[in-house]
């Protein structure tokens, strides 16, 4: 018999590897036998790095690159497929855990890091790259990693301007002579989990920026920016990325993507699944375990456990899911393919003291899971 | 679809048939068309009373007693058969849980209501009496009972005595010349949990005495006291309960219900089962859910989820167990029969926050197990 294990990580608690891990466990002490293939998946967002490079056994490469103030930093992303693909997270460039609190200011902020990552893997020859745009510092329109890839951002003087927030309003033309060669034959897949256009009340300013540090003011000097640079895509690379969904993910890093590196934007749960290989496992499989730290109504839309279970139901596969957390409503979850949902804390317990005893709880709970699969 | 829902009270939190009715829920929220058939369980100790009447559908009955110290006291005790049948709680008369802590002195205590209750029940005409014996305030080996009913505890000089622990050393004779005419022909079963014999080191007196407030001294003369009953029976009943297993339980009281009522001693989960209706429920039955508020290695001697699954093994139907505290060294309960143990906290919560949410983490489980269950 044939078992996936296809968690998310659990948040705050444990990674989807280690997850995964301690489903097998479980598994295995109901019966050795049991042929465990562990897909640990992530959904765009936290983890997603550490999933692919798990599920795929591909190795981590660390970078010398910069900020989002443009401080020097390590950054680490991945290689899978033989080095042919990179799997990189913006955050570890340009996240917003890099930055104090008293530092965060979208107007100031950067992602030149994270352009500095794609050109070091496009550098290595990677013919993918997987980008997750989750957890960003910026509000840039995707301008500095354009910098860092040969794009020249200039004023109405035709002077080069630093590429941070505040500099999106002034700028006159985007020079695109000079970028890095390797970047129109790469294929560049970015894992993108909101919906929300680049411009307007549901854009990215309004929206995001409040949480990255800006102010009233700031929101509006920064749509301003974001309408600038919108307007010089689409003259001077006629490029219409107004109303895309998801092109205001990431501070307009969705939509910079796409307009610098001809990226597409896809469902991460989809992309991840489809790079970490759960189709492949689930042919022949019996069962497919996922899971997340809390799952409730929400979770139908673009998590792990609901994207897992419609790819589960396409191939015949029953899909459960553990959880710390159960929450309301779960309808949507059973529609997308979900069979049951199970908690799996072992006794009472404060959440604290859940997140230390997360790997005995998935394990337990995964052999009584199996346990009661098997009773039938 | 038949299910039966058989679980224990779930300790401080919420007794057997709320357990049940909440497993109902769970079991509905899937398909309101399978058919539940509640039989709250017990396993002779608190929430015996509760549960078999809820589960034969019986009625309570309250009687004017006396308590431990002899002060008048209201108890409350079940009919069920048509009344041809009571249920005794010995501790709703007798328990350790109407004296405040200062009180406690098993010289001092009788199990006199417990015998008033019995009588109560006599004269009302059943022909079949429960008794569980668990929680008791006593160390009397049932003289005070056997007082209520119409035995005279005599001193050397003819004299009748208190019928309270520390008159047992002085009891001469037992005079029965003038006992309850029902007596005999009624049939008395005691749920009995544990095999402690009456005396010597693992009886009554050194094993039980200090939880019922006894220091040491009062342990030896009270060990002295029940030699003097357990003699005696031997001379003026010609009955040797030394060596009985479970004569000490309850002070003792499990030795006298013998010696003075003819009472037989039953694993409590059988007798409650038996009395509860289990295995006819059980007959075509798809599944049987149990549970209690822990279950770990100790639950398969004596406790209700190890006796619901080997009743639902000799029937061949599938039993399964849901619990707020899932245990170490589950093997045993493997092999008593259950299929699975399910931890139920939804959420990380304290144990008083779990306590309060019993209700909810037992119908949310259930749910869910049972969509794991069908999943299949």
């Amino acid at each position: 018999m044939k078992i996936v294990l296809a968690p998310n990580a659990f948040k705050e608690s444990l990674p989807a590897p280690a997850i995964a891990q301690a489903m097998r466990e479980g598994i295995h002490a109901v019966d050795p036998a049991i042929e465990c293939v562990l897909i640990p998946m992530a959904d765009g967002g936290d983890g997603t790095l550490e999933a692919l490079v798990a599920a795929r056994q591909g190795e981590f490469v660390s970078v010398g690159v910069h900020d989002p103030l443009m401080r020097p930093v390590k950054a680490v992303y991945g290689l899978i497929d033989d080095r042919r693909t990179a799997v990189i997270e913006m955050a570890a460039a340009s996240g917003l855990r890099l930055l104090e609190a008293a530092e965060r200011n979208p107007l100031r902020t950067t992602t030149y890091g994270t352009g500095e990552l794609i050109r070091d893997a496009l550098e290595r020859g990677v013919q993918n790259l997987i980008i997750g745009i989750g957890g960003s510092a910026t509000t840039d329109a995707g301008i500095g990693m354009a910098a860092a890839l040969g794009f020249r951002l200039l004023d109405r003087q035709g002077n080069e301007m630093e590429p941070t927030g505040r500099s999106m309003k002034l700028i006159n033309r985007i020079a695109r002579d000079d970028t890095h060669p390797r970047l129109k034959p790469v294929k560049i897949q970015v894992a993108c989990d909101v919906r929300n256009p680049l411009l307007g009340p549901e854009g990215a300013a309004p929206v995001y920026a409040p949480q990255k540090g800006a102010d009233e003011a700031m929101v509006r000097e920064l749509e301003e920016g974001l309408e600038q640079v919108c307007r010089r895509w689409e003259e001077d690379f006629h490029l219409h990325l107004r109303d895309l969904p998801g092109g205001g993910a990431a501070g307009g890093l969705g939509a910079g993507l796409v307009a610098f590196c001809g990226a597409e934007l896809r469902s991460g749960v989809d992309l991840i699944a489809e790079f970490a290989g759960l189709e492949a496992a689930l042919k022949g499989a019996a069962l497919v375990m996922t899971g997340e730290g809390r799952i409730d109504e929400s979770t139908a839309y673009g998590k792990v456990p609901a994207g897992v279970a419609r790819l589960a139901r396409k191939h015949r596969v029953p899909a459960i899911a553990l959880t710390g957390n159960v929450g309301e409503n779960l309808a949507p979850l059973y529609e997308a393919g979900l069979k049951a949902i199970l908690p799996i804390l072992i006794r009472p317990m404060s959440l604290p003291e859940a997140l230390e005893n997360t790997r005995a709880c998935i394990r337990i709970s995964t052999e009584q899971a199996l346990r009661l699969w098997l009773a039938r």
